[in-house]
């Protein structure tokens, strides 16, 4: 496990722009030779994938499983983040003896390709500027971030993947792996995701970019030379999003109507609310580690992802004849990519002959529940893994 | 019916503060002898109320029925709005042989105090300072519009309503109006509302409010003084809130993934899907009609709303032995006031006591529903409405 210094939370223009170039990570770099080849018809290069590697890689190359963020998360999944100082954001399922078990598996994760920890986006420099990148970064699609992770993986020496595991953005990347490199994929764990972006979530996504752009901090994408920072807007359109990634339920267990260390009413805009500061504050902490152009990359290029319509509207013909074993899991509360979406993967698994199982997890948590303590999922995700595990001749420890 | 000159659509700062100050409607103006009492411990005086009515008061005074509108809704029920330009917003419903007959009913529907179109507001000028009350206008609530109703309904010479009708925040008013105004009310159809806001519904509207006031244009609500309008705000408030009036299901049937004019993706942040366009139309055509800071209060006002927390939190209590006959509707796609919310309503009536009928209506249409084209709502609003003036002897036609 690599050891990180946290840094204090609030970060100035300059750390942040650290992070972005020379990140607390591993960084694997890949010049004009060997460009990233990006849907939108740009070669990208040179650029760069920051990435945390957990466990010993065993002899043949066989135990590695890489995990892929969701939109706003990074590569920092076991370790202590060097923004917030935050423990790393899947230490519920990764680690010795977890489901994603660092004692057997050589675990990998990479910032996403248009991310802001260290891998090549919107907010690194600029070659052939010296500035940061702002809107004069590519638009990045899902199967690009895919591509600069297999580029990763050739890096690294690793020719198949024991297992690819992923939520919501995530699930997405670990679909599309299985898709566009069915051989290098001998299993799959894809989790509250689809296969494409609904109309309800583009429109929330779109919400969240208009905050953004409508901050007239945000000056065009170019607040880093204008020393500016879209906090206002950025802290309202993760507010939209924090919302969507709770279940009505959740919300009302959590607060209720409760008041915020009062007896009545202020009758005023304070947050009168625990709902209300709570919000609030998952606004502005975000805006302290998250750069707002990456967040409007990112959510496009989960606008974007439609499996089906890179395969003549036939999702089945995406997955016809993979050898992959795949797990789909998804959640009841779930109302961002419920379990209908699931479905329609698993549907489309079996159509193509593909091997699948699947599972629906009965909590209130809402989408958010593949971040938190839900015991079920862990058992599925430990099952899942073990056998196929075995099926892969893993069944030692590492050698 | 009251012809109403339409106005150009984009309003200047003082044609916005005209309709404020001196509305195209009716007026009922309260002086300092008549003040209205606010739940926040303020007496507000002196105060107008804007109106409109349509059909004729009959001879006894007892064919009167009072809509409540909605959050953006106004007076403007049944004529050409003077503002917009378009169509009453509930033209659907109210009108020659619609369930809410003008030819046979006394239909009026008053501005709610804190809005802008008329009824003192925010927006309005507060006699003490010459200037737009802004934010020193105080915090209202539900029972404080209805309260502002009972007198324009005193005003008119009427002591009962035959019914109260509302959707959405006019729901709740209805909800209110039979608890405050038992006596006053011979029929209440509720739709598409509950007796409490819900965690999830006030992470919404305060999401909007920062939204507004995150806008640096709103000038801590003084933007009349300062010549500015917080029109990206507000847009970004609006769009937020639109999304929850609409279904998944009627989102994705209205715009699925369907790019806005073009075959393929531009890899850019412009409106490349057709949902992208029409949210952004909705925010900027809002934000011509509708004013910041009223967004502000009436959002906060239905925050407060919780008729049970001002019962001794018994919901039964506040409805015991009311004499008022109620319908209460709800749509299986409205997950912004679902229809659990309204078994919550007709359980509190039912142990009350109180006679109640209740309609779950199946559709795609989400919240907005109760303002569409509903042929079920319309049959059932009729059917209640006829069998209540049966009950209140209204047979005949108008006298």
């Amino acid at each position: 496990m690599v050891n990180v210094q946290p840094v204090k939370p609030s970060q100035t223009r300059s750390e942040r722009a650290r992070e972005a170039d020379h990140p607390t990570s591993q960084l694997a770099q890949f010049g004009a030779d060997k460009p990233l080849r990006l849907d939108c018809g740009v070669d990208l290069a040179p650029f760069q994938i920051a990435y945390q590697t957990y466990g010993r890689l065993n002899a043949d190359r066989s135990n590695a499983i890489l995990i892929c963020h969701a939109l706003t998360g990074d590569q920092h999944v076991f370790n202590t983040h060097p923004v917030t100082g935050k423990p790393g954001w899947w230490e519920t399922l990764v680690g010795p003896g977890r489901p994603v078990d660092t004692d057997r598996y050589f675990v990998i994760c990479s910032n996403v390709v248009g991310g802001c920890l260290g891998s090549t986006g919107p907010s690194s420099t600029n070659p052939a500027t010296g500035k940061p990148w702002g809107l004069d970064f590519p638009v990045i699609t899902i199967p690009d971030m895919v591509r600069a992770q297999a580029m990763l993986i050739d890096h690294l020496g690793i020719r198949k993947l024991f297992a690819v595991v992923g939520g919501s953005m995530g699930g997405m990347q670990v679909l599309q792996w299985a898709v566009a490199y069915p051989e290098r994929v001998f299993s799959a764990l894809a989790v509250a995701c689809s296969t494409r972006h609904s109309a309800q979530n583009i429109a929330f996504h779109e919400l969240g970019r208009q905050a953004v752009m409508a901050d007239p901090e945000w000056r065009g994408g170019r607040y880093f030379e204008h020393g500016t920072h879209p906090r206002r807007g950025l802290s309202v359109a993760r507010m939209a999003a924090h919302i969507t990634y709770l279940s009505s339920a959740a919300l009302h267990r959590k607060f209720g109507r409760r008041l915020q260390d009062r007896e009545m009413p202020t009758f005023s805009f304070d947050a009168d609310f625990e709902v209300e500061s709570y919000l609030r504050h998952q606004g502005s902490s975000f805006v302290e580690r998250f750069d707002a152009n990456s967040y409007l990359y990112l959510t496009r290029a989960m606008d974007y992802f439609d499996i089906a319509a890179d395969h003549d509207g036939a999702l089945a013909q995406a997955f016809r004849g993979s050898p992959t074993r795949f797990c789909v899991v998804s959640f009841t509360s779930d109302w961002l990519f419920p379990t209908s979406e699931s479905r329609n993967i698993v549907h489309a698994l079996n159509a193509s002959g593909a091997r699948v199982s699947f599972a629906e997890i009965e909590t209130d948590k809402g989408h958010d529940a593949f971040l938190l303590d839900v015991p079920e999922f862990f058992a599925i995700s430990h099952a899942f893994l073990q056998s196929a595990a075995s099926a892969h001749g893993l069944n030692s420890a590492v050698s």
